[in-house]
């Protein structure tokens, strides 16, 4: 049935869905994982490389998975990067803009809002296709404080205590979420347990740095600081924490 | 016969249908029931929220169906959200564009036809497909007082007493509104008849504020209130109401 | 044969047909019947109303099927509501701008030819749909007085003394008009075959207000009065006229 | 052998054929046969009437089928009566503008040309569909006096001394004309010779001023003057009119 | 083979053909032949009538298949008319534009360079057909004299001292002018050629003024003088042109 | 395979390829054979001439395989001449842009690279087909001295010692340039060669004027010279070349 | 499956991929093999060429496979390339508006980022087809030093210290290149690995500068130098390097 409705993004199947959009969420599944945390004096974004390539200049580039939008917000993308690459471009001016027209942050779901009309209109014009990519935007204002949101190419968005986009096991990692998530955690139990998200969803053996990615955002005096890191802290903070028991108990 | 006229929004079949925007009602059919009820002192909207996810961020971002146009009007969508946050942005803006030229707020119905202009240019120009969102609009003018409206994804929309839309149980909806409606109800009665048709197109075994999206305006000290009911406040409202009975009667 | 030529709105099929402006006017003959009458005191515009819904607003929102272009020009539409109202609106903004431009009402027939112009480009233009809805225009000029016009999807118009569009049965009703039509009928008798029109074209057993719209437009003082039956009005205009014995006649 | 070629209206077939245009060429035979005489003193133009509608208001609207384009321009025209609305509007706002610029009447064969250059443009670019009408003009300018011309759907026109455009039976009305037109004939006998040609082509037994159109131009005192005959004048001229007896001997 | 590339204008197929521009040639095939020579002391341009119309009012407009582009050039057209009007429209303006910027003639070629820029253009370009039309141009400049350049529907041109186009039997004219055309011909000797061209491709019986169109250009006294042949003019010419014996050695 | 990628010409298929290109360099296949040969003191460019018409007027036109592009750049094209002549007043216009900037002549190289960006757009957009045209330019600039370019439809360039486009032969002739060509040779020394090669691809016993097109570039007292053969220098070039012997030697 | 969404540029197939950019990247498999290696004092581009034509005149053109995009960044392409030729000259005016505007170098990372949002952008919007070209960029900058950098058809582009693009045996060129990269190579010993890897996969038996290229950028007194090895430079250097044993060893 779908066959007939699936080839123009721009109509509706007899039963009202909209394939290429469907379509489009398929490409973020084949991402990795990437876990969004929402702690009391922070936010950890973390993810699943799939493209593990020792030959890489780590050291130079950004990182694969997290893009800095502005100061104050981050984000953490699943599906198709050059994609992603456009639409972080356009929050980054629409961030600038808004800053040197007001003279101060944008808020960030206003932000956010703005990326998912773009998106939205990708869904419903002629000739174009989605943006196969789904994002967590990590962000602090002064009204809301530290705020979690979550789109997906349809241009839909959410404020979340803690998800997970992408990863061919995301029911997992949503219910991995759902039972350990607690209200007051700390920045430190939020890394642990976007760690044990990823890890249940990945084949446990080689858990390193080459397939991880970690930041978080976290205020320090007065300021927002955005933390990525490296090889070593990483593995470091792998070998820190204690996966195993854990993991066998759930 | 539908297959041959179903793929173009643009089109007529022999019958004079346009399939596209039927389809589009479809999308709205998966949503959960929205229902609009007009008291003498005020408006009810309420909703059934279909994704009920416990890590949803809800105290900072706003209500999942409920949206604020202006001051004096409030809707509550049905259908593609990403759509629907498209027309709110045009509403919004049309709204203060309409203040800031003429000083006054903008009458409730010209707004409304405004946004369903928009939505019936997408069902007549081809490369684009129908906004899948049904709205209803409670607004509140100095000409007409309290109105609600209900519009529907070919741009169509009129003033109504009490109306529902969304979910798979509409006719349900609808016949306990005929039955139940009184015109000189007051808000708390309006409630309470949206309770009750809720419940009667949901599985009633776990009506909680959880799984549904309460909010009223009304007018005190001359001016318009918008009240969005709160989880507590909800389940407090739920509990204080006596479903059982009258529903079994029905 | 059809099936070749009719998915396109630009073409001509091999006999010099163009389908899509055949089948808007389907979507025509699902609405309600609608039928005027030129009086010699006025003209009566009357429809059949499909949508019985008992808790629509009517007090607040405008009647289903009559829309006041100007104060000289009133209309009734069959066909597709959503595609009527941007009709609609260009013809009031264009009524405006003409007395804004030449300080004296806009000619009826102008006007009328205007919408038809706007019309018909939707018939010829690809990536358009006509639009799926027939006029009945009732308007009074200083040149030719009372005028009734008629136009239908493809933009064709003409100007009559009685008419009716849209409805299963528009046989029927166009010869009773033929029938019972005199040129110099008062505006009460013209009400009287109206109803008398649409009876016969309607299930005769509940003829009352919820099902029917009844308007006229006159002079009064030199001035053009637009007068909308409310239901109290239309019930006792039912009951007034007889009707049993001249429809047996039939 | 048509098949694959006559869905696109900007396409040669295999034969140098453009099928679009042919078809709307076929959309003409439908309208009833409308004739064109050049007379020494005048052009009569000439139509049957296909739409007998014994309600149409004729007194107030403008001919079904000849339309006044300037002061020394008229037209006749047989095909979509919407089609040749949008023509007819261009060229009167062409010959007044003409006039405002030059400060004399434009010329007619000027007028007609560019009329034709619009109706090419629409057999050639994609996305249009040709105009489905053809016109009769009959002008004067002081340049060439009175000239007949002819245009059709692919934008092609010629002057000629009498000719007939539509009608099922347009073969027989070329021949009468053939046999029939002289030269030096005075408006009396064009007239009587147009309404013979379109008795021909009908059925003989009700011909009245319900089924025909009749009009002409002549000068009188320096200045063009514009005739079209009303009913009982044409009902009169008729019954003058001995056909029995000449139609026979054809 | 040919099926699957031939419904677009702008593909190329498999052989690198482009079967519209070649179907627009087809289109030119059916017109009737068209001839020009060039003599030492002119050029002739001579066609070959296919409508041939008694009430034709030729005494007004101007010829059938030949136009004057400006003062210095004049072409005769095959193919479709309404097309070619376009094309002369497009070159009269050129013209006159080029003359009011330098002061001086277009130069012939440069004129015939830009009329079939366009023509490629129709070729290249999707939603557009090819314009179904050859040209010959018969024209003078001060630097190269008389030129008789021919162009087709492909954009393509050549000068030529002798050539056809148009007519089925293409190739008996061709081959006639190649037989008989010698360089130092006198416009006398050009016009009996052309002439005799024509009659080896048409029905001979009938050789008449009202199935052929003759013009020539020369210079007089330091003016090109465009001479196009009048009815009687025509006759004379071929009474006294012996063609029966030439015709049968052949 | 290729079916159902070819028709589009903005596709690649699943191997890699764009059919519409491959399928143009087809269109270049049909042409005549045309050769280019970088000498020291100089470049001679010589084509195969298709359509030997005796009647065309090569005293006046220029010649029909060889074009000026500006005092510096000559090229030859194969394909289809209407493409070309675009490209070539494109690239005139180019040439003389630049030199009305700079008061330099265009480096040859960025002329041909401008041209080349021209024709490789034509193969990414849709709506368009590729040119169907190779060049070979011959030019010579202040930096580089002389240079030989060629073109094709992609838009792919590069500078050729000796190279031949066009031509069903072509693989002989660049198989005989391969052989022949010495780095040193002089301009009459290419022309000889220019020569061996089009008699290799074409039928032998008619080598003549008619037939082959023979041009080259050179130096003399510090001026590009451009020396387009005429009919009887080519003539008695051809016969003063011994071609027999060496052609059966190979 | 693949084949019923393969045909259009901008939609996805239900497992969420984009078959166009997926057949681009086959039209870059096509091309030679093209190697970059950051060393500790420059980077090293080897490609291997594949149309090998004794006639090319290589003195004067540019490299084939290698070019300069501004002082301080080259690259290498593998694909079409005429398709390379457009980004190329987008990115030389980017970096040279950049210069003009800022009066330093253009960060080579941005560069390269805003070529990938042009090519992303063609793999978006419908009527396009993705570009066909991979690149690797190598640059330097004051802030990140040497930097190597590849970028897809798809528009993704990452950091890299060795890398290749293209050629049928990429998992070769990948898996030598992993197994002998060493962080603090020399230029000379990437040179080397180069050399291998090249070597590797191709046909060992006629490895000589006709079937390569050769460049490094390093820095000199200050300033960066690209360095292209010309046909006895690049022959002199295979010959010194011992490839046999290693290869043999692999």
């Amino acid at each position: 049935m779908a066959r007939r409705y699936d080839q123009r993004t721009t109509i509706f199947s007899p039963e009202g869905r909209i394939y290429q959009v469907e379509y489009a969420m398929a490409a973020i599944r084949h991402a990795g994982a990437t876990v969004g945390i929402l702690a009391s004096d922070g936010i950890v974004l973390a993810a699943e490389k799939k493209t593990i390539a020792k030959l890489l200049d780590s050291s130079k580039t950004q990182a694969e998975k997290m893009f800095k939008i502005d100061d104050h917000v981050v984000c953490a993308v699943a599906g198709i990067t050059s994609d992603a690459n456009i639409l972080i471009n356009h929050a980054r001016l629409s961030s600038q803009r808004y800053f040197y027209t007001y003279q101060e942050p944008m808020p960030v779901e206003q932000l956010v809002s703005q990326i998912c009309d773009t998106k939205q209109g990708y869904t419903q014009y002629g000739g174009l296709r989605p943006f196969g990519v789904s994002f967590l935007y990590a962000g602090w204002d002064s009204q809301f404080g530290f705020q979690l949101y979550q789109s997906d190419p349809s241009g839909n968005f959410a404020g979340w205590k803690a998800t997970s986009i992408g990863g061919e096991n995301s029911q997992v990692a949503q219910s991995v979420l759902r039972s350990s998530y607690k209200p007051d955690m700390q920045l430190k139990e939020a890394l642990e347990l976007a760690l044990k998200v990823l890890t249940k969803t990945m084949d446990r053996s080689n858990i390193n740095s080459e397939k991880l990615e970690f930041s978080y955002i976290t205020r320090k005096d007065g300021k927002l600081v955005y933390h990525l890191f490296d090889a070593k802290e990483l593995d470091d903070f792998i070998k820190a924490t204690d996966l195993g028991q854990e993991s066998d108990d759930q």
